[in-house]
């Protein structure tokens, strides 16, 4: 089944996305410009994406101290990207956008991230940090910034940790200092002298752009020269690695930011890794050191700002993983279908004389199949859905947006998490179902598989998913989201009860809710934060089951109706079942015992003494 | 905790290794014997392997067209490790062996494995080349072959794979005709001609050795000149890449044996992997092309003889992957210990004015550690119980014996299975504890995850263990062996209910047991081997997790008795009493959702339609 159909299904019989058409913002739109961004996007990814994915990951980006050099071909993808005006696709038609929906925005993306997730991050990455600048920044930032970014003359960057500061953000050092006497009169806004160190910056430095917008994390230190402490004292600087004129012209002159060093790492090979060092002197600007920084919006408003875009970024993340996952998949099925090695088992065994079947035929090959998709396909439900939750937050009616924007909140920590676990193990299954062969580079799967394992870990750490959603999310407005995902969970089991084939799913799911419900109480029993976060990686994972388990099962509705009805595409439907019944009977029972040391309030990560270990 | 005080208290503790010398064979031994090839081992595995473990990953073996080069750190590592004597550890002394008890020689080869398994893959397998000569050859083919493997001069490789036949042994192709009309008087043995090509044969050509040995699978054609179908018609041939003389001593003359290509590995680079083609004519003999091969064994009894060894290499690749999880393990535990990030949450959320806390004090990341100690020591005590029952069958009294034997066959594919598993997760939540610089090469943990993918494919894969065990296995004997490991759990639990606080692991414990009873007859309640194997891999995975639950039971019950009673280090035994915590109250409970399928007897993977996928 190819994954275009997949998508399809997905976006346009269960999202419904053209009815997005009847809203004002996307009324020049149409099932068929939906569908003509989807063409021309599958079509680009084949073409300029996928045959170099490989070499990405061989002919990794270079340091000779002086220049990164990137492989030609990533250049020519990126800039095909931008020139088929997609890093716009959801800005205003007024400045050039497509004024797409984000659900087609992200569907268009989905092909690029399968093609070749390490060519597509500089492209994703530009886009986050331009849709921030259209969001927060003024009238003069945009031009200068986002919209030579838009349109595919800068790329643009995250630099948010520091060495000493990965997940504890409120440590950071680097330190921003109105600029002169005119630092506040600079028609690009207050300006600043940046020094500090900014580390896993990718897309940090490069050759394929005009210039690289830094969006940086920075402290304005008090009238003690201190810096603020926390999170609360974060303020947010557009950085150019070339100096731009008051009208927004690069001025040729370079800021004082300077490279030092590659992270050389596992996968994700294609996409530059950086250590930024700002305004150590290098490059200093009008004689003096300190990198020029332009504030955004107010001081102390950084966090909140870089979070604007931090809820998509984290469902982009989701989506990375998930189309490793997909790709992986693909492959793995190709191979199972063209492999031949041993025989159907019969009754009395296996009989030598009868010839090899190919391998999709054992058991245990099927296995691996059917959870490859049960992953990466509900993993893709999940990730479309909040893009869909997204559009509903920003243009449904008021009512519907509230509630899509709190549901947004609490799925986002699972879309983020969920398909980084589990298309990860999808990218190992797909590695076992080749054999010895999947652990060659002569197979594109290896390459999935470390790939993938950053996803854990970038964007907010496993954990943090975890922290966000037990600490935060389940609890935000005396429990409103959980509520609200509740009713909607309630309302899929109600659909699916008409069904008989059906009717067990429904149960299971309804105990698996009920179960997380229980571990949410027993969780905050003490209403106090620590004691809750205890367990917060089982919680994680038993509440993440549990919301696919949902999907499928509403996935599984709509395929029985097209079923019984006239339309659909027979075989994908009857897939989208097996997938559901794959999930409901192998992977939902894991969510007891993941959820059970959280019901029990077991405190043994808490109080355990270390010196033990 | 050191790794050395785990191995001592697993080894002379718990399985009492020192009560071997008792033995005749072992009777020149004692405690501290042992202790000194421990210490000899640990010592020259962190002199001579762990400085060099990226190098090997690094610097890849490199071919050519020629030449295969390896570093040279490798051979002098190599060469070192046999100039000790330990490929001999297991032989008898009167052939310069050491004589030990086969579970001290599998706790001399973890400090190699630990410090690097690519290293150590030429070793281990010279060792298991040569033990099998010792057992199956004749004295001329043990004095030519497996005495030069033995002290050093010659390394050894196992050809069983070829690129149509991996998993499926039966339907390899290379064939071996006798060579002429003396061919069955040669002093060497019978004399054959080979040709096929060989895959996946790590150590299959390299310039650190005189000479390599290769066993080979292959058949005899029958009169009508067509190769015997399936397994009963594989034969065992030593195939030296040099030609020896009749008395063994290398003439300089190339064998018909030549290297194809190598395979490039995601991991595990250390160690040279090749496709070899054998009789292709490339260095004829005698003006002929084939390459010389001599029988070893009965015809058609080559896979009986290779079967002999392959128990042990199991356990041995269990262990590989064990000690892998073991390094990942100490990697981040050191990490965890110094990095700081973050702040300890208190009842009122976090300070920021508080300095930070090493991460070690976050309860996520001590879940990750405690899931690898898990992980990791649970599967050393699992390779180390196993290997105790090499020695048991080997020279422990008739009764005894038999039942380690009957036992031993039980275990195995767990034995392979699980550490593949479970370390390699364990590896992966290292790279976690780590965050972003886990994922770079700087640190030493995603090696040691790409390293350890390997092991759920080599030496049988995962799939084929889950169907050696539910095929096989628990039904031997008409199910004497599950009776007789289910009486040694029953046993444990009965010690267990003898201490307050572990009473409610036994509980749990007899509950894992009776459900992988009720699975045992679930799928094979239709007496079909075709129908038992449909949820194969679920019944691997609840079987391995009771075994694993069972040795953490044990482990409990005497780091309780210890702590008790005077002796044993007090901070390694709470700790072995956390570790099993963990393990019962995060691990165990996953045995009922793995077992479920089994348990209904899904047909899933059986039934599936795979157009649909």
């Amino acid at each position: 089944m190819n994954f275009r159909a997949t998508l399809d299904f997905l976006l346009m019989d269960w999202l419904q996305a053209d009815r997005l058409t009847q809203r004002p913002r996307f009324a020049d739109h149409s099932a068929d410009t939906f569908a003509a961004v989807l063409d021309l996007s599958e079509r680009l990814a084949q073409d300029k994406f996928a045959p170099y994915n490989r070499l990405v990951d061989t002919e990794e980006p270079h340091f000779d101290g002086e220049r990164v050099t990137l492989p030609a071909v990533t250049r020519e993808a990126v800039q095909a990207h931008a020139e088929a005006g997609l890093r716009a696709a959801g800005q205003d038609a007024e400045v050039g956008g497509m004024q797409l929906p984000y659900v087609v925005e992200a569907a268009s993306r989905t092909f690029f991230m399968k093609a070749s997730i390490g060519i597509d991050a500089y492209a994703m990455l530009t886009t986050a940090n331009a849709n921030l600048l259209m969001a927060h920044g003024t009238p003069a930032q945009r031009a200068a910034f986002a919209m030579p970014e838009l349109d595919g003359r800068y790329t643009g960057t995250m630099c948010l940790s520091e060495p000493q500061a990965g997940s504890s953000l409120g440590d950071i050092l680097t330190r921003a200092v109105p600029d002169g006497d005119d630092a506040a009169s600079d028609p690009l806004g207050p300006r600043h002298r940046l020094t500090g160190h900014k580390m896993w910056i990718s897309g940090g430095e490069h050759d394929m752009a005009e210039n690289i917008v830094h969006l940086v994390l920075a402290k304005i230190p008090g009238p003690d020269g201190r810096l603020p402490a926390g999170v609360k004292g974060i303020s947010l600087f557009i950085v150019p690695r070339v100096l731009v004129e008051a009208d927004g012209r690069p001025s040729g002159q370079r800021n004082d930011v300077s490279l030092a060093g590659l992270n050389h790492k596992l996968g994700y090979r294609g996409t530059v890794n950086t250590l930024l060092n700002f305004g150590e002197g290098r490059h200093p600007v009008r004689g003096q050191a300190g990198a020029i920084g332009y504030l955004v919006g107010a001081p102390g408003d950084g966090l909140r700002c870089m979070f604007h875009m931090m809820n998509e970024a984290r469902i982009q993340v989701g989506l990375g993983a998930t189309m490793l996952g997909y790709a992986g998949y693909e492959a793995a099925l190709d191979y199972a279908r063209q492999r031949p090695q041993g025989r159907p088992a019969g009754p009395a065994g296996k009989d030598p004389a009868v010839p090899q079947q190919a391998i999709i035929g054992h058991p245990d090959v099927r296995r691996m199949l059917l959870a490859q998709k049960a992953y990466a396909e509900g993993a893709l439900a999940l990730g479309l859905y909040c893009a869909r939750l997204v559009d509903e937050k920003a243009t449904g009616e008021a009512a519907v947006a509230a509630d899509a924007a709190t549901l947004l909140e609490l799925l986002t920590p699972v879309a983020k998490s969920w398909p980084s676990e589990w298309c990860q193990e999808a990218n190992s299954l797909a590695i076992q179902v080749h054999g010895g062969y999947g652990y060659t580079r002569d197979f594109p799967v290896e390459q999935y598989w470390r790939d993938n394992r950053l996803n854990m870990i970038h964007e907010g750490t496993h954990g943090i998913q975890a922290q966000d959603l037990l600490g935060r999310k389940v609890r935000a407005g005396d429990g409103r989201a959980l509520r609200l995902w509740t009713d909607r969970v309630h309302e899929t089991a109600g659909h699916a009860r008409q069904v008989a084939s059906l009717v067990p799913l429904a149960d299971a799911l309804e105990d698996a809710v009920a179960l997380t419900s229980a571990a949410t109480q027993a969780a905050w029993r003490q209403g106090r934060h620590d004691v809750a976060m205890h367990n917060a990686m089982g919680y994680l994972r038993g509440f993440g089951h549990t919301v696919l388990a949902w999907l499928w099962l509403d996935l599984a509705v709509l395929a029985h109706r097209q079923l019984a009805g006239a339309g659909g595409d027979d075989r994908l439907l009857r897939g989208k079942l097996e997938a559901a019944r794959y999930f409901f009977h192998h992977e939902l029972p894991l969510v007891q015992a993941w959820l059970a040391p959280v019901i029990g309030a077991d405190d043994q990560f808490a109080t355990l003494d270390t010196d033990v270990l």
